[in-house]
């Protein structure tokens, strides 16, 4: 379950981001996330625990105080008892902005799972916190994570696997890097594992920002893949031995670049 | 235009393959297009004109007789002097199957292309003749052919390279190697062209038995990516800059493994 509405309240932002978005050229994506912040008055939290590169939370701190953040800070957080600090959960408090970092999405997940840091992250996020994540922080952000698959080309019964994720919205799955890794089977795997799933396949450079309401804006030089399974007339995921490819008929499939829409509730598409 | 219909006689199939097609442990593929040939009555004719390796047309030759079929010949056409000779056309009037290997679709269509080889490929095709064609050869039976396409990874305006195929059927577009390569992108931007195509990606080892309604059913271990874009609600492609990643909203997306059918006239999924 996502973490509940606070009444009166509209959840933050969630903002998946394909990974190896653009930080110097033409850094959109990221402008974008600081302006949505407040920008010199935003206060932004770097979570760069999915990195094992040691200087992964100053090199964002730097990015986003060239792009005008007002005030930048990042949590040294490698380990469960990292995150489990109060001083981290209170310097979180005080945010405007999470930006998770990329790295392995495992490390999120057993670091911060179930701590203080995970559930503060979750309140305030329903309290109107915009969290966005990269790559590996992207992945997390969503109840079903996708924590790798295997190599296989077809979409499989064994395909992907899926582990919980931060929980701040609750029915799409996320894949990144997603073209340039050539990734639809693993997705495809992934929602037809549970057709209330929707799929979004994010390439390098390319984000959802998507609001309380559910209805997201494309930004950055890629576009986003949109599996949505809800009409799906077959599928043979629970006969299929091992290895077999799967048959999957009746998705609907939209390719957003930037500027398109999608409302994720009404599983509808359009232009700005 | 496909070749039309001749008063009373039904086409022949028309079966492009994904190329790579399993030739020695489990040939399901070939063993199907011998059987449909007429096995021990079936006579073959191989044109390896895509390949520029000299043992494409006797390799074919050892299998197909492996598998079975009564009389197998290969044409040595690496030309187009050669693509109009008498005895070739010979030769292709007594077979009941063409096979059409892999190797460059534009040395098929640049060889062969208004020859009278071509024609007469079209016209037994269209009085029965079964025509197969795996890679190269996949491509070369639609009338509207990918030829290549740059390496970018989200469709684009300028990310197909379309040219004249055989025609044997005019609805779809194919490619081949389909996953394995990471040519959706490619796919999307040629069904994009015109909303007429139907996009066929065809894995390796997997082939579409289209038979004369132009129904087709799946064989091989692979999977065929069918893109159907006839309810497109909104495509960029007609305002998209070079390079631009294009917008494409409402496609429908199936996943066909063995045993599955579609109909391309209907436009319709279905599971035997």
């Amino acid at each position: 379950m996502p973490s509940p509405d606070i009444k009166g309240q509209q959840r933050g932002y969630v903002i998946p981001i394909g990974g190896a978005e653009e930080k110097i050229d033409n850094p959109e994506i990221l402008k974008k996330f600081v302006e949505l912040c407040g920008g010199s008055d935003a206060d932004i939290c770097i979570v760069p625990t999915a990195s094992q590169l040691e200087d992964t939370g100053e090199r964002y701190q730097k990015i986003f105080k060239e792009l005008g953040a007002g005030n930048t800070h990042w949590l040294p957080i490698s380990d469960r008892n990292d995150a489990k600090k109060e001083e981290y959960v209170t310097q979180l408090e005080s945010c405007t902005g999470i930006f998770i970092t990329g790295g392995n999405q495992l490390r999120l997940s057993t670091i911060l799972g179930g701590t203080p840091i995970a559930q503060t992250i979750r309140k305030l996020n329903a309290q109107g916190v915009h969290v966005a994540g990269t790559s590996a922080g992207a992945a997390i952000v969503s109840q079903h994570m996708i924590t790798g698959g295997n190599t296989g080309i077809v979409p499989t019964e064994d395909g992907v696997n899926l582990a919980p994720g931060l929980g701040l919205i609750n029915t799409i799955v996320v894949d990144q890097h997603f073209n340039e890794r050539n990734r639809l089977s693993r997705l495809l795997s992934a929602v037809s594992y549970n057709p209330f799933l929707l799929g979004l396949g994010l390439d390098e450079d390319t984000a959802a920002f998507i609001d309380g309401d559910n209805e997201f804006t494309v930004v950055g030089s890629g576009a986003i893949t949109v599996i949505d399974p809800s009409d799906i007339e077959h599928s043979s995921m629970a006969e299929a031995r091992s290895g077999d490819a799967l048959t999957l008929l009746n998705l609907k499939l939209h390719i957003l670049a930037s500027g398109s829409r999608y409302n994720i509730n009404d599983r509808k598409a359009f232009i700005e």
